[in-house]
């Protein structure tokens, strides 16, 4: 059993020292000084090969292969329990996947990536794809380099996939996101055209800051976000953070901006938290102290985004609350009419930005990109042209600029390959979850209307969170729905939803 | 010079941990959630053993001993820069320090503080010394057992000074102590006296937190606090954190308190920031990128505190804006009352609320009770009567009770014996700095008053910041003013300032 123990204190040291680098990276968002960045940046470096060196090093190395046959997988030391089974097959497959990249390809991943980012961030604000195209045409190079080294099954794409989803398949994924996009795009229309029967509202009262972040407040206060044990701060994008389930902070936007997106927005953050939080405490340190993978997340934060922050039961709740607090400006409009503004459908250019329907759509098209640069179907010099038509079939809109368009966002320049999926895996698992919830809860809009929030956060706990990395993804969906996972939970809640509104 | 570089790069990376520990320190103190505190205390210890493995492990040992002698300080390699003897003492003195400290006596020590640090807060608010003695006694037990461990050549508390202000001897401190009590009392007397044709003036405007904290911001911009590498937060007790000179952090106190208060243990903490912005960039995680002991660290941020903080001219600068932003609340009291009334002497119970003349009587009380328990002339549970005769005598006042006398602060429930003398050589070391540097800019006055102080920190950067921990603070202090350190500057600046007053 000593190679067992000592792979525990390994492995609690390097999630330590993990949470520490986390809290540098809350703290460079949120308060460090500007001219700092280079510091922390070493830090982090230093951190990094820390943790590396204790995940895959030769200690690490000779007391897993003690309990477990690094090959085939078999245990090799008698008497385990099921909770050190679960723990050293995730330990063989963590090891396994990071031993397959030798550290100088990793520092030359970190490299490129790093200057691309910066790149892209020039060619973003000049509207450039010419910048940036070499610089990406190098990232793909080492992304293809990368599936090389991991190898995979059926589809190159398949090794990109399972950093962030272990478990998941190109045709998985395919499957599931042509089954979306039969139904989505068409949904889509429908609403459009029944929008035309309801003028669109402005429900953007203005607001100093510190009035919108005592909302936020009061809000997290409400649906039990333990502030004893986290904390909401300022950032110039949203993000949620934590290191362990004591300390796990939000943050919400330190420009102004509508306060219904900020409360949409700090209840999604909120999910993300209260999963770290509900964490069982005393497998910290270990995988099941972990949470499963992005997409998993995911389902929590778009469960508490969308099912309750875009819903009828928790509006009739907070409404007249916001109301209170933003000095009447919102007392023209019914909670009927907020509630239909808050859901109004528009093609949007950006993801972060859309509504539910065309959510998916997003991720849909920026799959079908990384999976034809990936097959070799598309060269990059041609991602503009591929983005705009995609853009056009999906969503029925053109950006006038690369900049709204294939420059959006930072993910490709960070060589994020195979990341964009968890998004709509999560709200699949979401809603095949909320199925099952809904189930033990008919009653959940009533108690979301009175303003209790417990039950919820308990039921995930008990079906989610408590199990750390016991299970993947797509084996709890499967043991908490008894089903495999499918996209009807998630079309139904959409035609639904929309055709109650 | 492998060995030389090689101890730049295990300095460079301890040092880097330890600056990640401060900046966990910070958050600590700052903004992290009050359940985070034990995981806190965990992150904080193995960081520790990981500094502490960089600076005294073998590798270090070798390479030290690769290019000094470890016993006789001779250089074993051809060649060396000044800079990089510099370093080699430094480390030298550093390593034989540690390496007589076992990890065993080192967390038996920590342990054994930590429990007494609980207890005493216990026993502070319970007004119970009985209740903290158990725990005093087998601290100085191993207060003992460490200056056994480390040695020293005249007296015992010697190796206790050193470890706070390098080179220090309870001779000499004793020989500077003797004058100050010379002097002090009797002029203490004489102003109390004088004071007595003044009536005392309240100076202490009401304020909300948030208008003390933009006077405060305010303050810092006008001295030239580059907030591009530091910011100001708030905290139970006001410090200054730093790791870089790109990142150094101060605060305030988080409790509404009187503004001029704030005002000056801000400039007090801008001085120790100001200290750690100076040092030499291109040294960091050397020596000569650090600050040389906590006295030449006072003597900056007493310099700031008092002879700006408490002048005149500052004062003339600055009134009137205060007087703006505390909405006419100090309309009736004129620039030279208000001067008067911030340096009203008072005889006062606790060092940090004291005025400049006593402020070093309650150090030399300190002084002669740490001395007395080490030379065993006093036994532990004879403190509350040693303290209150001791307060009796140098200040004449007694404490009503423990919790305002002997058990007042948390120092020596941290073990932190041999401190105290710094914060009053802080105080010589800046009367004789200032001697030079007032010598050099007469009109120094003049410039305050019309708002400008970069010339001060220039003079602090070229004279003190710019060295690192090239000379101990005694040899620097002799390389600034020619002179060796005494009193005499000290003395004479109270003399001088009380009778202009």
């Amino acid at each position: 059993m000593s190679d067992y123990l000592n792979l525990v204190a390994l492995s609690k040291r390097a999630q330590m020292i993990e949470g520490i680098s986390a809290l540098l990276g809350w703290d460079q968002e949120t308060y460090m000084p500007p001219k700092a960045a280079p510091v922390r940046a070493e830090q982090k470096k230093l951190l990094a090969e820390l943790s590396h060196e204790l995940h895959t090093g030769k200690e690490f190395e000779k007391a897993l292969s003690g309990c477990i046959n690094l090959e085939n997988g078999r245990f090799l030391v008698p008497d385990l329990s099921e909770d050190q089974k679960a723990c050293l097959r995730v330990w063989r497959r963590d090891f396994l996947r990071q031993k397959k990249l030798p550290s100088s390809f990793v520092q030359e991943f970190a490299s490129t990536s790093s200057k691309a980012m910066f790149v892209w961030e020039e060619a973003k604000n000049g509207n450039s794809f010419q910048l940036f195209l070499p610089y990406f045409e190098e990232l793909l190079d080492l992304i293809r380099k990368k599936i090389d080294l991991l190898g995979y099954e059926e589809h190159p794409y398949d090794a990109l996939l399972d950093e962030f989803e272990p478990g998941a398949t190109t045709t998985l994924v395919d499957n599931l996101f042509k089954q979306l996009q039969l139904a989505l795009p068409r949904l889509f229309a429908e609403i459009i055209a029944r929008q035309k029967n309801y003028p669109e509202l402005d429900i953007s009262p203005p607001l100093p800051l510190h009035e919108q972040k005592m909302i936020l407040h009061a809000l997290l206060n409400d649906i039990g976000f333990d502030f004893q044990r986290g904390r909401l701060d300022r950032s110039a994008h949203p993000f949620s953070e934590a290191y362990h389930p004591d300390d796990s902070r939000i943050t919400c936007r330190k420009e102004p901006t509508c306060i219904c997106d900020e409360i949409l927005t700090t209840l999604h953050e909120a999910g993300h938290s209260f999963y770290e939080m509900g964490l069982p405490k005393e497998h910290v340190g270990t995988p099941l102290g972990q949470a499963i993978s992005l997409g998993i997340h995911e389902s929590v934060s778009r469960w508490w985004e969308t099912r309750i922050g875009r819903s009828l039961p928790f509006w009739k709740f907070f409404y007249p609350k916001l109301q209170d607090r933003v000095h009447g400006e919102l007392s023209g409009i019914s909670l009927e009419q907020f509630v239909r503004t808050l859901n109004r459908v528009k093609p949007s250019l950006i993801r972060t930005e859309s509504d539910e329907i065309s959510y998916s759509l997003h991720v849909i098209l920026r799959f079908q990109i990384e999976k034809e640069l990936i097959e070799g179907k598309l060269q990059p010099k041609d991602l503009p042209e591929r983005w705009n038509s995609g853009m056009k079939e999906l969503l029925g809109v053109e950006p006038a600029s690369n900049k709204k368009g294939c420059l959006q966002d930072v993910h490709w320049s960070m060589g994020a390959f195979g990341y964009f999926p968890t998004y709509t895996l999560g709200n699949l698992f979401s809603a095949q979850f909320f199925e099952v919830f809904s189930h033990h809860h008919p009653d959940w809009g009533k108690l979301v209307e009175n303003g209790q929030f417990d039950f919820i956060r308990n039921w995930q706990q008990k079906e989610i969170f408590r199990h750390g990395r016991r299970y993947t993804s797509f084996e709890l969906v499967e043991k908490v729905s008894g089903k495999k996972l499918s996209c009807e939970p998630y079309i139904s809640y959409l035609f639904e939803k929309y055709n109650n509104l």
